[in-house]
């Protein structure tokens, strides 16, 4: 259960380190050393001093403290001993699930990237689907040393973010769950289209994987978001739509077999925290998409 | 070689039926029946007059002739026992390579079609795909015996019609082509999209074959329509536009991967001659695409 | 200001047909009759029950009381000789200030009618524009008397149901408001475009009038809806969106002059109740619109 | 009538300068120095030779050829002082037929320019609308002399071209026309709209004016280009679409009034000798337009 800010803000420091030393993965001394700096006004603050204290830190203590996460996709994590925290946000992109040659392929990258960088590759999985994390792997290996400390204390930030948004509430919480969401017009009726079936599918290598599935409301819309309340993972995605069934149900003939029947819109989704809506305008001989808003 | 209307018309009656006799399988009847209906103005009379032979003819002769064609798909088509004109045919839906579950269930097919109306299924095979030789075949055996005989009969005037159209050349041809042809507009810069590779996939069961590749020129189109010269199978099919490549060499940033890349647009096909143009209208952000002229 | 439901529904008689008995012009009769049938569950029953007094009443008295009308536009508008309700009915759609060439065509569109029909011209003024009014005033001067007695009716309906909803709340309000939004995506830049200025013009005769004008905010739309809060007037409207100023600003080139400068959309209005948005989609160089949701 | 480039080559050359020399107003000279460099492959090297030879003049020279054109709308132009040339070209743009604001307005832009600059102001009426001309005239005043001497030869350029091509044929002729067409495509039936009427308007100050009309063909388009065979005029257009009356007789209900009526598209020209293309894709209830090809 979250914490609401004003109780943090006047835990006694021990407890502090206690109830939010665990944002940071085995690094309670980054709560120590952010516990003399309340009160926060707002949650988004609170995450940032954190941050700060570690960026304070020695990069003995940086490097300590990156060396105690758990390889992506490693044997640790099948074994056990990572953190629940670590365990289930590598399951959300489906680490925990990979097949032989899949596992052998983290396992090279893991080892040609900490035989590199000291340090073991850091991601937000959350904001990832498996294919962008391989992705962004490879791309990552090929960089300095400086750049690629960067980039991991990033991730840092991203992960905590998300660990310190899901253990305290109150003012001023950072933004981190994205939203898609869709919308299916007929202009060829001149109203929204209710009753259309959706399906969203994301890509995981050639492969389309079953994401979400809805029917369009009186309004044209899926009654919740087809992700939302979460970030949305950088990767791409395929939207289908049942609209050869919706003009048939309408009476209309466009042909046999009809010229449009399951439209399919693929895009790619770049900003994790970001809002895209993907709609749908059509009639039985066109359509057209953009991303709205 | 085709032969020339005029010289056709001037044939003694013997020459003629020779010489387009085998446009109605296995039936020189059908021209004997024609020859002194001669002279035709156009090609399109000539092919009307003999399917008015036909259509004269006793039942039974009707019936005898549609006996006269091979199994769609069938052990003699295997065997050799059919015209080249048929081979040919069933060759260009791909019917003479099907795997041993389609082989049989064509055969069963047949077995259920000819025992309830008596001769083998017609269907002009070059106006068709694969999946909609299938999806016809098990609709026109649910027809009553009338119906079918009407069906038969038109697939019949289809098929002769592109068998004398190949054979005879002169005036009043009759519309046995159809045309798909595709155009992209990169409505961010207000121009064709030039050098933008697009393929052509056929459906074929829940898989996709490739059928046709092409790069846009300097308007923006392909210099060869990507169906053309022969009648457009009717069935689904799959355009794919590399549209993130096409930004990408513009030096437009649309995210990390970019909202699009490759965009798909599915429709179907039900007319075989007509004239098809997909195009695509887009932005790294949006696109649109209709059946135009 | 206005009566609650539960108020108006526990006055004694007399006392309701004070309050709400001016909502049928010249006619406390028809609340008289009303007032036994209380209480009702809805603003909306109210209004029916109303309704259904008037209908119950005779001919003779549905006559009397359409006959108890001003003229539209006429001379006792001008003079003062109407209720404050109906006054302010007829400014709404400028049949207050007519030219004399307006107020002749009224005047003898106003005797045609009389002569022919035994009462004055009702319309619902708050739902039309000028245009309208005249449109459907010659088109209702053609109508057989039975025809045009039941329009007469209607326009009652939405003229009392209008008063009504002014002067009573509470549970059941009818659906008397409509309302007009916009939206401006930039499909060029894939985000709303901000900073745009809107122009709503209405046509009456060959002129267009100015009617709101609006800047779009950071998600595209303007803060208000261009028209909200009353019935939607039938007619013919234009929005003008400055897009030129919106893309240069972006410094974008898109010629000299750019291709698109002051954007129009033209469309008309025909339900006063309904919502209509009227999006813009547009580049430098191409824009779309549709009746949206 | 025109002379053919092989014709031209083989002059005699004060024959050639008899032919070709009036393309530079009253300046023989600018052939006489040019007809040496005979023969001209294509006709475009024959107008580039002889803006060479006018290149390679001395300033003296060139300043008393720019004087030797008459004033933009001016007196002289007036009273018949000037070459036929010149005069049909100020016709083209509407300078033949100023009202007297418009006439003084001219009157004080040349006589400021002079002022300042020494020699007439020089534009190419015929690649121009009147309201483009007045733009152009009051933006070059402010240039410096070096940049507007510069401008002035371009658009002697563009107005010695036009001569040129009209005078001369043969091989390698200049691009000097451009053609705006149009395009309406049904989208809610999937094919062209005929008998749309479409109308061209183009803006002058604050009104429009008409400039061409046509009826769409089966194609959906107008049999002739709605400007074609000469330069597009660089200026403010509207094209309008009768689309409601295309709907109704389609029997199709779209509200009363219908929702689309008269569809314009604003849109302004920078390129003369460009092609544009300007389609309108309409449903009952929406449209979209673009710059296409």
């Amino acid at each position: 259960m979250a914490l609401t800010l004003v109780h943090v803000n006047s835990l006694p420091a021990a407890d502090f380190t206690a109830a939010v030393g665990d944002c940071f993965e085995l690094a309670p001394w980054v709560a120590e050393a952010t516990a003399a700096k309340r009160p926060f006004a707002t949650v988004t603050a609170l995450h940032e001093a954190m941050m700060g204290s570690l960026r304070a830190a020695s990069r003995e203590q940086q490097i300590a403290f990156l060396r105690g996460h758990p390889d992506l996709a490693g044997k640790a994590a099948h074994a056990g001993g990572v953190t629940p925290d670590s365990k289930r946000e590598q399951a959300s992109a489906g680490l925990d699930s990979l097949n032989e040659d899949e596992f052998v392929r983290f396992h090279r990258l893991n080892e040609a990237y900490k035989a590199k960088f000291g340090f073991p590759f850091m991601i937000c999985v959350r904001r990832h689907t498996r294919d962008s994390i391989l992705e962004r792997f490879a791309r990552r290996l090929a960089n300095d040393s400086a750049t690629e400390f960067a980039a991991a204390l990033q991730e840092v930030f991203y992960i905590t973010r998300l660990r310190v948004a899901a253990k305290v509430t109150g003012e001023g919480m950072p933004q981190v769950d994205g939203r898609l969401s869709t919308h299916v017009l007929d202009t060829h009726a001149g109203r929204p289209a209710a009753g259309v079936a959706v399906e969203l599918y994301v890509w995981a290598g050639e492969r389309m994987l079953p994401l979400a599935t809805g029917v369009t409301n009186g309004d044209g819309r899926t009654d919740r978001p087809l992700i939302g309340g979460r970030p949305l993972p950088i990767g791409r995605y395929e939207l289908r739509f049942a609209i050869g069934n919706h003009f048939r149900s309408r009476g209309i003939d466009s042909g046999d077999p009809p010229f449009l029947d399951i439209v399919p819109l693929r895009f790619s989704i770049a900003e994790p925290e970001g809002h895209y809506h993907v709609p749908l305008l059509c009639t039985p001989w066109s359509y057209a998409t953009y991303r709205g808003s």
